[in-house]
């Protein structure tokens, strides 16, 4: 597969087998993490990792689910909730470490498709229960949360209009269709 | 060459050949940010592609270059600068649409590295007088700029520990030399 095909079949995941993920391939998503851009070449993004079932599943508990259609898309723990949890840290919330963030988090989340793992960049947490879960300090101000998995579900895309409902639903079939709008409406040449 | 192997072996370009870039690359790399992640999947990002040599130019003086070195990696419009803009907009300032266009960016600057374009990610922007050289709108904020074009120097990663100085400098054969901090000094595990 070549990286345009990974990003372009790549889908946000949030139902997965109960399964592990191997340590050596979470390695490779943070190296990529690690290698990404970032302003002023800083460095200024930590990582939490979490798989270790019993602090998981409190990590699990601190996060939201496809708001456009909860409980529909909302993982069970223990029954399809991802299984290893990667916690970008920033010094603050500076809108520059979100830039950061987005550019290494797409990293792993492509390493991730082409592995065969899927993900949800989840920006829906209880942060300040999370903090208290991991200890963190004040200088470790959480920006988000990657869960990852084996995916147990597989969402398609929808091409739409700017003015259609940018809102993902469940087909007859119960399958996640999320809807992207059109190169052509997304973009002006000169 | 596989994602991963993309992902590690890209770096950010600064010295371009005179040449141009393809409309059809332009697309791919668009496609790419068009079905990233992004937050709610709201899509909120627009793009402005300016390849046209006149706007280019003007595009072109509005950016500022590899701060550490200044003016070492700063190219000459005509000589080594890149023939290919994408300016990124959002409704406004708010830092989810940092996250949502550094994903976005990510994916470009990934698609780019495959078929063999360097890009670079630029937040010194005047974006005042862009806006104005643009004609924008009060709803059409610039986040960033990514330019693009065919590349002109091989920059190389060396790997240091979080207390060494990260500034990226040029060795004594002129190749720039960016320092990324060591794998397990930005990972805490469980």
């Amino acid at each position: 597969m070549t990286a345009l095909s990974t990003i372009l079949s790549r889908r946000t995941i949030r139902f997965y087998k109960p399964l592990p993920v191997k340590a050596d391939d979470l390695r490779d998503l943070l190296n990529g993490a690690r290698v990404t851009s970032c302003a002023a070449n800083l460095q200024t993004l930590r990582y939490r990792v979490v798989t270790e079932p019993a602090l998981a599943e409190k990590v699990f508990g601190t996060l939201a689910w496809a708001g456009y259609i909860r409980p529909k898309r909302t993982p069970v723990w223990g029954v399809n909730a991802p299984t290893a949890y990667i916690v970008v840290l920033a010094p603050d919330d500076n809108a520059t470490h979100h830039a950061d963030a987005g550019a290494a988090i797409q990293s792993m989340q492509i390493i991730a498709t082409e592995k065969g793992l899927g993900c949800c960049w989840l920006g829906a947490v209880d942060r300040k229960v999370l903090a208290t879960i991991l200890s963190l300090n004040e200088k470790q101000h959480i920006l988000y949360v990657v869960a990852i998995g084996i995916p147990d579900e597989q969402p398609t895309q929808v091409d739409i209009s700017a003015t259609d409902d940018i809102k993902y639903f469940l087909d007859d079939n119960g399958r996640l269709n999320v809807p992207k709008i059109k190169l052509d409406e997304l973009v002006t040449w000169n």
